[in-house]
This record gives C-alpha cells, sequence and structure tokens, in this order.
C-alpha cells in the first residue's frame, strides 16, 4: 500500500462512520481538503490492516484531524476495555467481520469534547458512551454523528461506564430473556469467576434470585470461592466437587435452578444440566473449553431440558438501541450503588501492548484490560 | 403368591380402573361376592406380576367375569398394538412404572358390549378407543368408567383407530407445539421409516409443509427412500449421503427447514442439525441409536439454534382428554381418506407370543405388530 493511499486510508478511517466501509473510504477521500469547517483534534489509534494474530497486526497509529460536519460529536475517549470478542474480531474467527483496515475496541466511554452545529442535547464535557452497534473505541478522539452518543450519568464510575455495554448487559439478558425468573428461584451457571458469571450473581442477587456457581479445579480456588460468595453467591462448588450421582442433595434451602447459563462446555455443560430441574433450561453463551456439549436423549424426553444460545450481537442493533440505552442505565445504577463490581485493571495507552499481551492470556489469569487514554 | 391371593388379585386387576393400584386392589377384593349385578364376560388377557424381559414376565391368563356398575362400559375389544413404550413399561425401564400386576398394552379400538343403566351417549356396537391415559388394552374385554371411553366413526379403519394415539399423534403434536409452520416452509428428521417419521411426512405434506428425510444405510434403503416419497416425501438420504461438508447444496427448491426431529440421537442427530437453518429448533422424541446428542457451542451461539424434547405423556392427561379427541378424530379422517397410511400386520391373539417376539426385535425389522382379539 502506497504512503498516499495510505494517507487516504488512515483519515477514511475516521469518517467511516457506523457503516464504515470500502464505499466510505472512497467517498472521504474525496472530501480531503475541507479545511475550513471545524476540525477535529489528531487521534491516536490502534489500526489492524487485515485480520491476524492481534499482537501482530495492531499498530498504534496517528489519525490526522477529520471534519466535525454539522450533525456530528467529536469525544476524547478516557477509557475503553480489551474484551475477548475484540481479539476474535482482529483474528477473524469472529462471525461478523469487520472490513479492513479498522480500528479495535467495541465499547468505551469518552467526553464530549466539541459539537456541530446541529447538534442538540449534548455539550462538551458531557460523559457518553458510543450506542451499540459502534466499534473502533480504541482511540482518543472519535467523531460519529450525534445519533451514536448516549449520555450517561457523570457520576458513573469511569471504568465500568467504559464496560457495561458487553458483559454486563449479557448477563442482565441472559437472566431476562428466556425464563421469567422470580424472587426465590435459582439459577446455575459454570465458568462463575468470568465477568459476566460475577455479574449473573450479581443482579440475580440483587433479585432475589440464588446462584449456584460452578468454578474450575486450579490453585486457589478456595480464595474464589470466598470472593464470588462476597457477590453474593449461595453456592460456589468445583468441578470435581460435583463428580457424584446426586448434586442435588447440595441444595440445601435453595429451589432446583430453572436456568442454567454455560460458557465452558464439555463436562462443565453436563454438570449444568444435571443441577437444572425438569423443564429446566440451559443457555449456551460460550465455549472457553472449545469442547461441544453433550446431551441424553432422556434428559430432552423425560427431563424436558431445553438448550438454547445466546448472542448479544442480537441486541446490539439500532432497533435495539433505545432499549439497550434503558437497560445501560439500570446497570449503571448497580454499579454507582456498589451492587455490580468486577476486577478490572487501567492501563494508560501508552502501555497498550502489555495490556494485550495480558489480555491475550500470554500472563496467566488477568483482570480486565482496561485502556486509559 | 398363593392361589386365593393370586384369583384376588386378577379379579382386582379388572376393576382396577383409571387409576390401578394397591389401594384399588384392596377395595375391590372387599367387594366379591356382588353376583346379582351385571357381570362382563371373563376376559382374556396379557400380564405381567412383576416388570422384567417382556418375552419372560408376560402370560396369557383368562380373568373371570367382573361386574359393569352403572357407569360402566364393557367393551369387546377388536385390537391394539404393540408399542416400543409398551414393552419399556413392560421392563420397567420407562419413567412412568405401572404397579403390578399389570396387564399390557396403552392403546387400541373396541365395540361396546354393555353399559351401565346410568350410561349415556354409547350403546352396545359403539366403536371406542380408551382416551389416554389408559392402559391394559390387551385383553378381550374391558370394563371402565364411560368417561373413559371415546366414541368414534364407525367407519374408522379398525388397525388405524387401534394406533392413533400413540405414533400419529406424536406426530401431530410435534408438529404444532414448536414453531409456527406455514405451507412452503420445511422440516426435517431422521429416523423416517419408523411410523412415526411416516405419520410426520404425510402430515407435513397435507399443510404444504415440505420433508426432508434421513435414513440409515442398509440394504433395502433404494426401497425405503420410493415408499418414502410415495408418502409424501420431498427428498430422502441416507446417512452416508450427508457426509459433506454443505448439506444444504442438496436443497434445490426447498427452503431451509426451520424443524427437525430427532429419534435416532449420534451423528444422525448431527445431520438434521446440519440441516437446520438459523434459529431452527430440533425436537428430540427417541433415542435409537443409544448414543447422545453432541452438539458445537457456535450452534448456538451463531447459529442460535435450540433444542428441546418431546414426550407424548405431557398429552396422555385427563384435563388433556378433549383436545387429544378433537386431534384423534382429525387423525381418523386423515387415515378414512387414505392420507395417513402406514404398515401394520393384524396378528390373531392367540398368536401373541409371536406377535411379541418380532416387536421385540427377534426376527429383524418386521411392521407394526397389532393384535386382533
Amino acid at each position: 500500500m502506497g504512503s498516499l493511499v495510505r494517507s487516504a486510508t488512515l483519515r477514511a478511517l475516521r469518517n467511516g462512520g457506523p457503516s464504515f466501509s470500502g464505499i466510505a473510504i472512497r467517498r472521504s477521500s474525496l472530501s480531503v481538503g475541507a479545511f475550513s469547517a471545524t476540525m477535529s483534534p489528531p487521534s491516536k489509534a490502534v489500526v489492524y490492516e487485515q485480520q491476524g494474530p492481534p499482537d501482530v497486526v495492531t499498530r498504534v497509529i496517528e489519525l490526522p484531524p477529520v471534519e466535525v460536519k454539522e450533525n456530528d460529536v467529536c469525544v476524547r475517549m478516557l477509557a475503553a476495555p480489551i474484551n475477548p470478542s475484540d481479539i476474535n474480531r482482529i483474528e477473524g474467527v469472529y462471525p461478523v467481520k469487520p472490513e479492513t483496515p479498522a480500528i479495535g475496541g467495541y465499547e468505551g466511554v469518552g467526553e464530549v469534547y466539541s459539537v456541530g452545529s446541529a447538534v442538540k442535547g449534548l455539550s462538551p464535557g458531557d460523559l457518553v458512551i458510543p450506542s451499540p452497534p459502534s466499534f473502533g473505541t480504541w482511540q482518543t478522539y472519535i467523531v460519529k454523528d450525534q445519533s451514536v452518543w448516549y449520555k450517561i450519568n457523570k457520576d458513573s464510575p469511569m471504568e465500568y461506564a467504559a464496560t457495561i455495554t458487553v458483559n454486563p448487559l449479557t448477563a442482565l439478558r441472559m437472566l431476562e430473556d428466556f425464563i421469567n425468573l422470580n424472587s426465590g428461584d435459582a439459577i446455575v451457571q459454570n465458568g462463575a469467576t468470568s465477568i459476566v458469571g460475577q455479574c449473573v450473581i450479581q443482579i440475580a442477587k440483587d433479585r432475589g434470585v440464588h446462584s449456584v456457581n460452578i468454578i474450575r479445579d486450579r490453585p486457589g480456588s478456595g480464595e474464589a470461592k470466598e470472593k464470588l460468595k462476597k457477590l453474593g453467591a449461595d453456592e460456589v462448588f468445583t468441578e470435581s466437587q460435583l463428580e457424584v450421582k446426586n448434586v442435588k442433595g447440595f441444595l440445601a434451602n435453595i429451589p432446583e435452578p430453572a436456568l442454567g447459563f454455560n460458557c465452558v462446555g464439555g463436562n462443565a455443560a453436563s454438570l449444568v444440566l444435571k443441577f437444572l430441574r425438569q423443564g429446566g433450561t440451559m443457555v449456551t453463551y460460550g465455549g472457553m473449553s472449545k469442547k461441544p456439549i453433550t446431551i441424553s436423549t432422556s434428559s430432552f424426553i423425560f427431563k424436558d431440558l431445553s438448550l438454547r444460545g445466546f448472542w448479544l450481537q442480537k441486541w446490539l442493533r439500532e432497533d435495539k438501541a433505545k432499549e439497550c440505552r434503558r437497560m445501560i442505565d439500570y446497570l449503571l445504577d448497580l454499579a454507582r450503588e456498589g451492587k455490580l463490581r468486577y476486577e478490572m485493571e487501567l492501563v494508560p495507552f501508552d502501555s497498550f501492548r502489555t495490556a494485550l499481551d495480558k489480555a491475550l492470556g500470554k500472563q496467566g489469569s488477568q483482570p480486565k484490560q482496561v485502556i486509559r487514554f
């Protein structure tokens, strides 16, 4: 790629808008030179020009200023996490493949820096998060149409605002989308130490719903149990504890779970199924073990179990934006009240490579990496 | 068991009524001697005194006459099939275990022989089938409360009337209970040569719903294909034909199936899943291969598949009797019109042991065995 083409491409990256595509790139490269308009500051961004291993294909580069058109809002990003799905997108193993070149990141929080002449309801200094579907949050300044930005409560804790749209929203939707859970009911989940798992425990707790949690056998599982119990988990078991015929004997004062969540697969999924009550539903939203789910015929016929799947993508559509915003407010309220907590590590943007390595698991189990711009 | 006790027990078998139980046995053994009332003829029945291999534990015995009380109807049985679930009940491997001693059989058809003084709407000569839940159809005369008997059209073909409540009803419910199928839609199923499978093909056809059918690889599969196509199957494949990456290439003018039925498990279940469209549902109602169902994480998350189970038992309850009767009329209409056909072998009651051996698979693949009393 020649340097002239690249410079047009990079400018295009900043003008891509929500439908960032080859067409957008061509259009914006024609408008080069409109320097009379209000311009954004230059931006520093994590870019990948092709799919591949994230530590190989990503580069931190400077992007030139772009025009802030009358309906645009320029936001100075404050923080954005590195989620597993961000990594999958860069690797190209996600069913939704961003066109390249692309800027990484799918959620985050920022502060309004400047607004176009026709923008209403947003002013410099407002705290905003990009509405799903959004992308390209790994950069210092973003210019996008005002409709993309959602103004949130200024008291929202920044690192939670930056991470509320993917994991907590997944937990909330899974608790609401499949069966009608009432106070006093119970759910069961594996991968309970994941951020979604921790959110499930806390949102369930806030609703009077008991949680039965399954974690891996590993050094430190005793501490992990205590941590989850502090968040409100009713029961926490390691997989090996559950290698008994009747797991339900473990549930003294908790009803049999009507709903189960599986983000592991293999044996850990079978353990969730074992706990479910007659007519229960297991929702799969991840497969950390890379093993499939195996289930007996009689579980379907005589136990009447249902197996479903959850993908947040279904919610990250423009027609769901209003509903999502309401849910985000609810979740940020919980976070502000201290009822929704999970461990994160804020990392200066300058240390992006270290954060990426940690997110890629190169340094063992690490807290969620959140880039601080 | 002494001979006196046995004779009381056998009398009890005939008086057990719909809630046949130890209590009923005791109650009826106290009423021995009411010979002034109208009595049924003696009955010849297939009885088992304990669960076990059907060819070992069943005996054909004579049962003494019983009283036909004012609300009772005495029915001379005409025909009753030997279903796999009947065999499972005798073996004791079915989740619903009949108390023993018990008479075999769960569906059938008969003719009213005599009625109690308070019976309305049923007269000698009427064709009736016992309403689900019923049992003990493998006998020549049955005396039960009038509420149990459902009068059907006298033109109903006897062997279809005898077999309509289990297999055709399963096919009908599975086509209606899970998703809303419209004319032009498609379903996919394995075990398509089973009676349920054949009923699915024909009921679907009658509703303009396409069927994609999967059968085992075995000698004669070519003929089996032709047979199913004559019933209305759009496509029939053997499992080995489907060991390709893209099975959907096989569907030229048929939309991707929204609903799948699995009565086999193992690889045959995976083939059903392969055919299903985004958001499709697979319903498991049997496990002939005795292998579990294995499904990938991505099928749940990205393909949004749902896995469910079907058990007819849910429909065979008193509160569903009215609805079941409506469906039975509909199915018998189809049979009378020649739109619902499947192969059966009518066997004289005297040859019960041969029929049982065939139903147990001792003589290879055989048509459904229907006892003719």
